[in-house]
């Protein structure tokens, strides 16, 4: 491997730097069995490494970004494109960690591409250029990282294509990445993802200064077909909300429409995607394009059957988020990458973001994204090593769930809060375990120490986990609060070998005399809310949940009375009666 | 007008006519003042036009529609683009009613268009056509009719721009239509439709080949951008999920992939796209393209405040109807078109039809789709004329409730089932009403007989119905199954001045003894299902009814007990114990 330049010193970049990596005699093999060299790569570095090398931050950049990630230190007129990320302080700490970006393989913002000088002719490659498989582009980041001496990475954190690149790298080299992101990516993309990009390659291709790609040196280019391109892009990048907010149906300049109704730019969102199309022309070109997009269409990185295994066997713990609004991929396609990776028993943290702003949210700062991010990122694990009480208001029960849990056990907590049970299970029990939660600032905190967390909704999607994925499912307080207790119940008998299920009891004295003679709905300890506020919508008594537990074919191997304080009862002698709840240990 | 041929015999087309309707000296005088002479319009007619000439139903295509709706009677080799709606026995049954449908102005298939003759220069218009609105396509069907010898139209039924037609035509001449039929329609363009129209026609109109508009008669056309702008068209036409189930990812071709990815037409998608593109130029014209899409960006029918009034004055009748995959005109367009109607105290039926199909599923044979469309046209209100039983099973409470609506009364029933009880109030009390349901069946049979129905979800979306709307809501036996009844509350007691609501009481002695005695969750004839399937998730007594009453500032004008059989009880003692259920008149 020659080096062009001096190695990186061990602090923050100011300029980009650009090294050999691959040599005509030494050249690249690609996926495909073809070889390309030279191969010169652009990179960036911010931070300052670690004396034990464990602190670097790889990123991998989405179709049209580039090595620039964050601005220079000392030049704030060329700011990055993730500045918002990267920086002292920020969620990729730069006082923290070392952050590597390089433009990536087939690019053309300084890594060899379409464009380079392919050495058998002296001309650029242009359509001879190789087609690339997301394999190449994490070969050619590995061996960068070798260049700079890295060995592993603390986290690897790509966005789009970017986190494409993550999941094949942890695939490629399982045990090479101790944090991986993934953010509003794709494990494969959809008819309809393909179809997008088939039309933007057919308005570059069909474009007559395209010039089968022989454009270079000419004074053409296919300026019409990539501008096109970019526009329809664009619309996909952004949510029909974030459109509708941004422009609306508002007209360009003050005349009233009658006046100007015409074929032109009119509307303001035309004359925005017109910018956008034309911006585009000046740092991007046509056959990085073509490529990019089709290693994309291409990727399925989870058809080789043995695929999920080999990346769970790595260890690493995968951060994946979407964004309520991205329907260039949708939550669907990052919940395929959760179900992949959980069904392969890797550590997998999933949230679905808010946000207004479609696809390119991730670019932007949205509430909750950084915080996760980071949360993640910086996750010590202290609370997990240190005792935890679990006494949780409004789960007075988890004391006696805990007890029951067998040491060592994988436990999938349902409605886990901030992870209380958890982390008390993996200091004091040696369990390992998944938490589900849907409340925000809970899930925040679980993610804080350490805890993998999944939002789902129980009542739909219980299929992220698969048969026997775990020894226990404790599902504390919310079987009653759920649309259909019954399947939920199918469903996490399904997943865990063993269920612990804590319920309140409608049938407690208290709440039948209090019906009875004061001819009102029940508010108490166990069921706080007024009738028409309540979350428990599916209220029973003890008897009638051991009834449907029959039903089910489900055996209780265990019941422990709780009385109205949450003690346990001594006695379960009228226990319909007398419990304020009750835990249940089933099984199949 | 002058009239170049014979006019239609009043039996079945077998060929597309064709009509001068307006001349160079007698010219179209369009919404912007432009005149447009000559002006010839293509079109057909299916089945027989009834003596007295009140059995017309009018068909408004879509963008790249013709007046080819339906085949050929004794030709096959041409069918028509909606035969599946139009013909003996279907939904635009030819046996009963006589269908006619244009070439819209601007068109490309037998009416005058950007490429006819401009009588001015003696060659094509091109770029000169006149920008149209709208308006000009309803004022030239209208000069059709008034050709034809028709004044009424049972009904205008059009799909996308044929819906926006119909929409508009209802505001120009609000008495000519009988029914409104608007299917997968919008009364505004977001400025993400906007966005795809645009980079459709940036891709036309840069395509050098297009030469400004004047490419008639040169060697050239601007078929790069058209089968561009064809091809992304038809990607907002499909659902996601129709195209993946379509095509998925699979390969052109049985070859493993690895030998011959490429950039050309590789996935089955691409090559679907690409045909649809290159059949498009053998049909469509490029100048119509622009111009009709144009139209369509500019459309905004209600941004006039007296719009709707207008509208709603002529007393048509609606459907609107949206499919729930179509990304194109999503629900919330169709939801517009209904809010704005129904606040304008029109007569509105709405469903939101399920189907994988997308946009184009209006095109299609889709469950639900042409039965709606069959029930609404052919209702005939008999039903209506006659006495109607109001025991309804499973709504015992429908007689107590009749006799509490005031004679002539606006009624709005939530959860009206098939419409027994607003079908009784029409013949029995001259009530007017809509009706909300969601059960599909239901829905279908209330049509059938002429009931408005509006499909919405009580929790959210009441906002359909303006403050005041209704003299009387009412809203049998579905209270306690709404996710929040407190704001369900409000919201009926804003859209109506009086509110009849029904329960079931939880507080029956019935019903507490069995908790008590029995220590399970009651079931009983109000309450027939098991606790963990109960669609009735927020039971209360009456005393805990009536104190949310109370708190929301309801006055309870009137109270009857329903005993366990559904009869009225005579007296009101201890009725939180005994009364199986209960019917409330209440007020602000």
């Amino acid at each position: 491997m020659a080096v062009l330049q001096t190695p990186p010193s061990s602090v923050g970049r100011t300029t980009t730097e650009r090294v050999l990596l691959y040599t005509e005699e030494d050249p690249l093999v690609l996926a495909s069995g073809r070889e390309l060299g030279p191969v010169e790569v652009a990179y960036e570095t911010y931070g300052k490494l670690s004396p034990q090398r464990d602190n670097v931050v790889f990123v991998c950049h989405a179709l049209t970004g580039d090595a620039h990630a964050a601005g220079y230190r000392d030049d704030a007129s060329k700011p990055g494109w993730w500045d918002n990320l990267i920086g002292p302080g920020k969620p990729l700490d730069t006082d923290r960690f070392f952050v590597v970006c390089p433009n990536l393989l087939g690019g053309c913002q300084g890594t060899t591409g379409p464009l380079s000088t392919n050495p058998a002719t002296g001309k650029p490659y242009g359509l001879d250029f190789p087609l690339l498989q997301m394999s190449d582009f994490v070969t050619v980041h590995r061996r960068l990282l070798e260049h700079l001496g890295i060995e592993r990475l603390h986290a690897a954190v790509g966005g789009s294509l970017g986190g494409m690149q993550v999941l094949q790298w942890t695939l490629d080299a399982p045990s090479q990445i101790d944090n991986a992101v993934v953010v509003a990516a794709s494990s494969r993309l959809t008819a309809q993802n393909i179809a997008f990009s088939a039309v933007a390659r057919e308005a570059i291709m069909r474009d007559p200064d395209f010039q089968s790609g022989e454009y270079v040196g000419t004074d053409r280019a296919p300026h019409l077909g990539l501008s096109i391109a970019r526009m329809m892009a664009h619309i996909t990048y952004l949510s029909e909300e974030a459109m509708s907010e941004k422009f609306g149906r508002r007209l360009q300049g003050d005349e009233p429409p009658g006046n100007r109704m015409g074929l032109g730019v009119d509307f303001q969102v035309e004359s925005y995607l017109n910018h956008q199309g034309s911006v585009f022309l000046d740092r991007f070109d046509a056959l990085s394009y073509l490529y990019l997009t089709r290693s994309m269409d291409y990727f399925d990185v989870f058809a080789d059957p043995g695929a999920s295994a080999r990346i769970a066997s790595g260890g690493t713990r995968f951060l994946v988020l979407s964004f309520d609004t991205d329907w260039r991929f949708d939550t669907t396609h990052s919940r395929r990458i959760v179900r992949t990776l959980e069904h392969a028993g890797a550590s997998v943290t999933f949230r679905e973001i808010r946000s207004a702003w479609g696809h390119d949210s991730f670019l932007l700062v949205v509430p909750g994204y950084h915080e996760t991010v980071s949360a993640f990122l910086n996750a010590d694990g202290r609370d997990l090593r240190s005792g935890t009480p679990v006494h949780v208001p409004g789960r007075p029960d988890l004391d006696e769930v805990a007890q029951l849990v067998p040491v060592g056990s994988r436990v999938l907590d349902i409605g886990c809060g901030d992870g209380d049970l958890l982390a008390h299970l993996v200091h004091e029990h040696g369990c390992s375990g998944t938490g589900v939660e849907i409340d925000p600032a809970a899930v925040l905190t679980a993610i804080r120490r350490g805890v993998p967390v999944i939002e789902v909704d129980l009542d739909e999607q219980l299929d992220e986990f698969a048969d026997n994925a775990y020894d226990v499912v404790v599902m504390s307080q919310t079987l009653q609060a759920t649309r259909r207790p019954a399947d939920v119940l199918r469903e996490i008998s399904r997943v865990g070998r063993r269920c612990i299920v804590s319920v309140p009891n409608f049938g407690l004295w208290r709440h039948r005399f209090g019906l009875l003679l004061r001819g009102r709905m029940p508010v108490s300890r166990e069921l706080p809310h007024p009738w028409h506020e309540t979350p428990n919508i599916h209220l029973s008594t003890l008897a009638d949940l051991e009834a449907l537990f029959e039903h089910l074919g489900l055996v209780v191997e265990r019941r422990i009375l709780l009385d109205e304080k949450a003690a346990p009862m001594r006695s379960s002698r009228a226990a319909n009666l007398r419990a304020g709840a009750a835990v249940y240990v089933l099984s199949r």
